[in-house]
């Protein structure tokens, strides 16, 4: 069940096929879940901003730190350079170092890297410690190459997956969302695609609508609770708009007021971070290449970008909450959101879009 | 009419008495609100820290620039030292120099100034440009002098005043709004005070509830109106919470999340900042101290401050709104939001909230 | 006597025709000096980027905080849209402000500027406290437009004018100062061009010789000099080399090395700020375009350009200092660095550079 | 032979007893130095901040970016947190992350530290790739607890060991270099610390004698060797003056001052970081404390900090360069910079410091 399915469709522009981050064309995304035992509950997502290598022919990047509480691998490189050179690999807290070295391996391998001696990996991470035995550190280098190399265009699962598989979020089960805009023709007609690892906390609000209040689950509900806003969240953010990296840096930290549509309150504890890259051809960059020859978006084209970000984010972690399932790990069990009661919720707050409202001409 | 009188009352958190930015002991809020023949509509706006010469009793300080489309003045050495050393001003755009200029001739005259040979004024501007003849430039010392003299703790007007006067936000007629939270005693018992100049667009929503929408009124919503959501909001946020001028810049942070629960995307042209201090004396630093000793909260301690931002600036916001009457002025009209309408959205949308809601223990 | 003269020739890169920021085809530099009394001895400084208005066509630029003890106006926007939109105007102080609301005024009645409402003025300042009376305050709007329209291309004055009129380097008169840097066809032949106002302290040394310490004047040299090293350096650095504003902002980090290797350690109270920009005809940005059709360097492409940036700061901070003369103002004289003195410290440690010395290819 | 032994003496601050990062009370450094066949020269340098377990006495610390073309581990938490965790690693580039992961090995595997969860390992790296083989990526866990396991305080070997060991710098062998100053009594009395691991390029000055070039080995001298400016530097300030973690941030970045003052011009591929922390008991930050008593240095009273981390910075430089061996490895050598020569240049630029300076009182 998606967010859309039950009526939550945030903002005004209107979603691409997919409703995905893979709308935006070429990006890829694979997922390495990884259940053993009754201990582990993690894995590994990774998106690609295009088929072929990222390092030969990079794109424009941009890293926004909404809070730092996180060990997010790569941040300095990206924000002097303004480009990423990897695929972006999401997994959980403590192996986000040995994803990186997983990738730094794989990359190496690909065929035209024989000389290259220099690699920014950028790695994010959320704690899924509440249902994963994060200090036994399972992620290996083979589940990092199986993420890479499931990657694809099209669908792509969401809930209790990849780097979303043990994730907890306002108190329910977390995990992988997905969602996207496109904006009109009169607006430039680009698409924003969103992914995040949600696993943080708050006061969950459903397009406004107190679900986390009404469902008596909630941030600072109780002293013993006050911590529960800790966690994370990472975001990922592709359009196919010709973007500077300083304009995808703006992208990017719009990501963040998506986030905080939802409830967080990007608490002490929680790693809030979201990157950003433009797909675009007229912004490409081949390595090696003494010129760069760009058409850009001019500063004042991207508001509308803006506002398709907050939406996109906003739908996707609705859509991590909604397609999680409830799962039981290390002795714990985490309940997915009840969507019976949610939808009760919902109702009584007016959200039911109506199919036919009227959207920007 | 306040937001709370409408049953908007945003989060878990209480308000203080005032629900204002001056429920922060020794706070102190002055207006002088400038309306000239046909074409003036603007002002200014002091908030004071405290009772005493801020230069000589300084208090740590931050500013969190949200998107810096905006001319604020004082940014770099307030994140170079951690502190401010003048009462903050708000004004209109083209005036921000000049009230600078008077700012730091008021300071230079108050005792115990004559061998100061160096200021840091902070001025925050909004463009008022849709009301006031922003090009003629009315603001004088003397407005300045005003604001700064007419600065008292207690309750403080909204809506149409000062810096507030010829505002504009979601296509309504915006101003100043202030609100607050109390942590319970459990969770440190801290007060949070918001005041905002609120100038900007986006996709209005009130808790959730499509109020942009069902209005007809919001960004995008044709090309004509692309650029609605530009503008710009400036956010005071203090604190009695003993803070670190780094953690007081997590505080300013959330001020911006509180901005995206109303519905702004931080349009391209939309400057949005936030100023945060702290008003307690255990951080308080004496200019000419060779040695601070501090008594400050931990990382840890700063989650429930951070939602206590947010709620604060998000019914601020709302106040703004709702306080502020149908203005004309350079011969255009701006209503003030129509507030029957907007209960009815409300009302569609379940927002009344019980008088008995349960709170944080 | 500039600095070559002397025999100093910081670097292995060859300077321009003129030695000067405006051998940076396009770049204007103007200067008003404003001697009044006994008290007064200040000024401003001007400098367009180029010939045109530069709010209509901007020039991507970028501002470095190498130590934000400082006053400048405009910092955030210039960040947030990486341009700039008016001229760079340096002055004292205190006076910041009201040198901003000048230069807006200036802007707002050039041609084809009715309509707009929104300007960042871009204003250093260093504080000329000792040999000014700063707290008089004493630059008017006229001062402001005397820089702006005496501004024109070819040398320019350095040494005790403009806004070099009353400032003060190492303990010795300080100033205006410039110089620039050529790189060789090899390395693409950009130009590099800078200009400073310097009135910071430190332990001088020059091209390493330690002459303040062999004159006796230098920062802590004894506790009561302890503050020395306060005051601040503004420096502009120009180049025609196509460069985007994340790339300038790496050129502006460079002129902070520069500023090092004169004996600057950044003191406290010194706001050490340098803002720079590119002239390039294929990074210019045309007011309103939507588009940005840019060729620009790639970032393995700056090195030469981070180290002709250096050099031409250094050399800029020596003709600042040995183009200055002694001064009296307020009371108080402070001389110009005796320069046979100096040659003899340079002397004894080997500096004299050689004509014909080997350059690089 | 040290840089003192040359006569090479910068700056007017004594260094302290050992002229090391160990002058810093508590300071604990080790080495792993990993030499295996013909292609493997590097290694991994640990530093501790104090004896016990950093995690739970944390002390506060900020990391600067002089040029961010570099992998470091650990940014964004520093920054947002203001503090280090664990102990410090540098090695070489393409392992940073599998060293990262067994330096969360070990600190996980410490008493005390059984609940821990979450920990943000920092590890700077610089690409020796010149004389090792860093394709082969050949640290493991071993040699991380090796370096941990043998740091101790008192005298720290320099040149070819640790992290050091197949670093180049301006084209000779460079390595580990480290220094102190601490400052006059009347100035305070504090130490600073510097350790370095030196491996760019640039025109190497000494004291501003231009070594580089008369010994004809320098970056930009022809097309071919136009990139010699690439490397990287990582500078780690240790100091007992009480400062808080943003203090420590204007620290880090005077770091980059002094490194500017050997001939480094921050090429785009040199990865130029510094990290500063406090061992002050008065800073120090009991993990789980929810409040911080602390007495720190008031900002006023940074500057002759500053002046010492520069001095110290530059010094460590030449000390890393002076001590290093020439070293053969994956078919290169790389020679040590020829002492006897770089005697003779500085002879003729004077460097050859009075025993009997005079210092600040």
């Amino acid at each position: 069940m998606r967010a859309r399915d039950l009526g939550v469709a945030p903002g005004i522009f209107d979603p691409g096929p997919l409703n995905a981050i893979t709308d935006v064309g070429g990006v890829r995304v694979g997922h390495a879940t990884v259940i053993e035992g009754d201990a582990i509950r993690t894995g590994v997502t990774a998106v690609f901003p295009h088929g072929g290598n990222v390092y030969l022919d990079r794109v424009p990047g941009a890293i926004h730190v909404g809070n730092g509480f996180g060990k997010l691998v790569g941040a300095t490189q990206v924000r002097e350079l303004g480009e990423l050179e990897t695929p972006i690999l999401l997994t959980t807290t403590l192996c986000a170092f040995r994803a990186a070295d997983a990738l730094v391996e794989w990359m190496l391998a690909q065929p035209g890297m024989e000389e290259v001696r220099s690699l920014n990996p950028v790695v994010g991470e959320t704690n899924d410690g509440v249902l994963n035995a994060v200090r036994l550190r399972p992620i290996t280098a083979e589940h990092v190459r199986a993420a890479l190399g499931s990657a694809r265009e099209g669908p792509t699962p969401e809930g209790c997956v990849g780097a979303g598989t043990g994730t907890v979020a306002f108190g329910w089960k977390g995990g992988i969302g997905t969602a996207s805009r496109v904006l009109p023709a009169s607006l430039g007609g680009a698409c924003v695609g969103v992914l995040v690892q949600s696993n943080f906390g708050g006061v969950l609000q459903v397009m406004g609508a107190p679900v986390g209040e009404e469902l008596g689950r909630y941030a600072f509900r109780s002293q013993v609770e006050a911590a529960a806003g800790d966690g994370s969240i990472l975001i990922l953010v592709a359009t196919d708009a010709p973007l500077s990296d300083r304009n995808l840096g703006r992208l990017a930290a719009r990501a963040i007021l998506g986030l905080a549509r939802t409830g967080s309150s990007g608490a002490n504890g929680s790693g809030d971070y979201a990157i950003a890259f433009s797909t675009s051809a007229s912004v490409r960059r081949r390595s090696g290449a003494k010129r760069l020859v760009i058409t850009e978006l001019a500063n004042q084209e991207t508001s509308a970008l803006f506002q398709a970000v907050i939406e996109a984010t906003e739908e996707a972690i609705y859509n991590s909450l909604f397609t999680a399932e409830t799962t039981t790990g290390s002795g714990r069990t985490v309940d997915a959101i009840p969507l019976d009661r949610v939808r009760e919720v919902l109702s009584r707050h007016g959200i039911q879009r109506p199919s036919g409202r009227s959207r920007p001409a």
